[in-house]
């Protein structure tokens, strides 16, 4: 750091009007670059929101504010903030082993881990490569289908088939898988062989006039096709989420998944569930994919596995897919120095106790209903025009014209979703996502733990804060 | 999981001679797919080691057997095992507030951690862009080369050169970043844009008559070379570690950084330091560019920076490469869930006022001639060719003949890189690393905290085993 940038800007730069940063603010806005965020003046006028303390399905900022946590943390956080136990269970693992990597060795909680994820998994998915987080998790699953198919003589096959407006990670290989143009062209070319088929969002499919079989029929022939304009020969994976985050919590029925994983066998394709949002309780099970009646040959999942108490992510492969690399000689070239990383293994553990000990999951299921419904109440206003989703995983979106369906061209986009939205918001006292990476949504995935009192607090908040919005686009 | 595979296969399947797996090995051998590791047979004849528990400089494992850390679990334990303080610490930070991204928002340890990189990095690096590790920061540093040329009027500069044999990660942009062949063919093709120039290795160019003044001048030529053969308009970053970990602990002298810093300024291009096994003390200094005079224009890092209680990395630019994504209405559209996590951001500031207060820096810098003069003492047996490195991070290749320097041939490497070597230390006491991935060489890096009793225990163990080795190969 050079002498000049030493100085405090909000000393040097400050008007008199303008409140002084607090002191987090002001080495954020100096030296933090942010994810996905605009980083202008992040110095002065425009500071970074500093987040200090958590409990339960609440947050507290550095002007002592609390802030009901509408998604826990990032689709996080299934236990809620501040659980002791999950501290102490950290402490204890990181004074005992706190670092050793799964390179050829294991440690007692990767063991025990990988044994519990193969337990909770569906089918024969019982063999589990650790990964940092999700995006690595996806990697790790093309990487394997990649070298499953050259192993089993058929090293044609490499490209992978995903879904429009889906999210799976920002490396050059989760890019070139993820099916969002804008996230993707500063940064082109990305890993050759990501082609895209159409999502199952019914609400922008009118023609199917809620149907969601039909709709789910005509998507699933979509990836059909696709592997013919590509050619079977040439094509590894197929890779979907259960119930898609980008555009906005877009389910799909059973019948649809049924028909996929029809497809991938036939064509010899390995069906990629990516359960880095979906899994660990968020829909009210340990795998989403089994909630909705598919077994696919690979899972990847990150998130909720420690309720966000320490970083990790894994893939988790059947026995199908491990069994060409069980061969003498042979090794999968990959790995992570975090992957399985002893103490977010140990949190983990502790964090699927919980969620069991304190029936995480039939909290969702009970109440996921209810969560809909109240949600659903905010139809009443001019601006919504869908609520979709299930478990604790909702998305609100916004239209122009609810009677069109009409979406918001870029300046609204600008002024709703960047401008307008977060800070109404979190100034009303929620932390939850406005996005449109597809069309305008809000999402709504609060911590597991939360209830009736939490879904009407959301619904009251977001009907002040839609209603204005409604008045400002 | 199926219920097949719910029977114990040591029960299923153990010879009457073979002991019984301990639980975590047999847990393990069923259940977790280790990284960069043969799979055969985890499940029976060949078992997975345990790592238990450490303790300063010392591994135990599940039989109880303690075992010398010469590797700093791999390149990350600066501070060594079981430090309290930092369990300490992480189980505070997370339970005062365990996880939230800093996706627009921040977390008073991301602020400070940010800040305190900016004042440890060298010339005006001061922007930090936090990442879940190495890897994804590598995958960061080349998304910013990108963009940067884009939005400064230049968008054809995209291309990335990197050196023969370097590892800069796993996911599909590092990877073709990184300059092992056989680590990435089965996952071909890689993000376009990746391209090769020699590395420093002084013992494998014999024609400089140990001169590594002129290879650096030769090498850095080859770096203008490939920038000239790709036109410079369309290469973005050279990405280099400041000591070259593959291959085995390539150091180059200053001049060498000098002329490639003025060779990337000469063609625009950015100069990327890849630090994660360099950064946080292995060389004595915060960042090893710094000890070898040159200032990037980004560094990436990872490992050391927590010592391992926790996961992180990071991408630190320079004021320069953040200016044009300042402007009103920019975002950079990357991001990582774990990327910045409070408690590994906790653990960070804490371990690095610990090395600071333990003064790990000037122990490295005292101790380091002497760690390379005690396995100098090696060069007496026929198989050592080399002996290199700098700081805490040596190694020592091994050759068929020590007077050609002829490496070893395809079955010589299998029998001892894959078959001898990591058991035969291990069970005489000693973690270290073996590695194939340019020559042969044995890796040694231990915790920061080590001396010339632990130095003298490498030689030691090291000298039976490497005497063993030069019978069966």
């Amino acid at each position: 750091m050079t002498a000049v940038e030493n100085t405090t800007r909000t000393e040097a730069g400050a008007t008199p009007d303008a409140p002084a940063l607090s002191p987090h603010a002001d080495a954020a806005g100096r030296h933090l670059w942010m994810h996905f965020a605009r980083m202008h003046g992040r110095d002065g006028a425009a500071p970074i929101p500093v987040i200090t303390r958590g409990d339960g399905v609440h947050l507290w900022d550095d002007r002592g504010r609390r802030i009901l946590d509408g998604l826990a943390g990032l689709f996080v956080v299934q236990a809620g903030h501040g659980r002791r136990e999950l501290a102490e269970v950290a402490a204890k693992q990181a004074s005992e082993l706190a670092f050793f990597p799964v390179w050829g060795y294991t440690t007692p909680p990767a063991a025990e881990l990988a044994e519990r994820l193969a337990h909770l998994a569906p089918g024969d998915l019982n063999r589990v490569f650790f990964t940092s987080g999700g995006g690595e998790a996806v990697e790790s699953a093309w990487k394997v289908a990649k070298q499953y198919f050259k192993l089993r003589g058929r090293p044609l096959k490499h490209k992978v088939i995903s879904r429009a407006t889906a999210y799976h990670g920002t490396t050059h290989g989760a890019m070139a898988v993820t099916g969002l143009p804008a996230m993707k062209k500063d940064f082109e070319p990305l890993a050759p062989g990501g082609f895209r088929v159409p999502n199952t969002n019914l609400y922008r499919h009118p023609e199917f006039d809620g149907d969601a079989e039909a709709l789910g029929r005509w998507a699933a022939d979509r990836i059909e096709e696709a592997i013919a304009f590509e050619g079977a020969d040439t094509v590894a994976a197929v890779v979907l989420e259960p119930v898609q985050n980008s555009g906005g919590c877009l389910t799909a029925p059973p019948s649809y998944f049924a028909r996929v994983r029809e497809i991938c066998d036939r064509h010899d394709v390995l069906l990629v569930a990516d359960e880095v949002i979906t899994g660990f309780g968020r829909h009210g099970v340990p795998f989403a994919s089994a909630k909705f009646g598919f077994t696919p040959d690979i899972i990847t999942c990150a998130k909720g596995m420690t309720s966000g108490y320490g970083p990790l992510g894994a893939m988790i492969a059947s026995e199908k897919v491990i069994e060409p690399f069980l061969a003498p000689g042979v090794t999968f070239p990959h790995g992570y120095t975090w992957g399985g990383h002893p103490v977010s293994a140990a949190v983990a553990l502790a964090n699927l106790d919980l969620m069991e000990r304190e029936d995480l999951y039939g909290n969702v299921l009970s109440h996921a209903d209810a969560f809909g419904a109240t949600l659903d109440r905010l139809r009443d206003l001019p601006i919504v025009g869908d609520v979709r989703g299930d478990g604790y995983f909702w998305a609100i979106e916004l239209v122009r014209d609810r009677d069109t369906r009409e979406t918001f061209g870029p300046q609204e986009r600008e002024r709703l979703v960047r401008g307008f939205l977060p800070g109404a918001l979190f100034e009303a006292g929620l932390y939850c996502r406005p996005d449109d990476r597809g069309d305008v949504v809000i999402q709504l995935a609060p911590p597991l733990i939360a209830g009736q009192r939490e879904f009407d607090e959301m619904e009251q908040i977001l009907r002040g804060v839609l209603a204005e919005a409604d008045k400002i686009v």
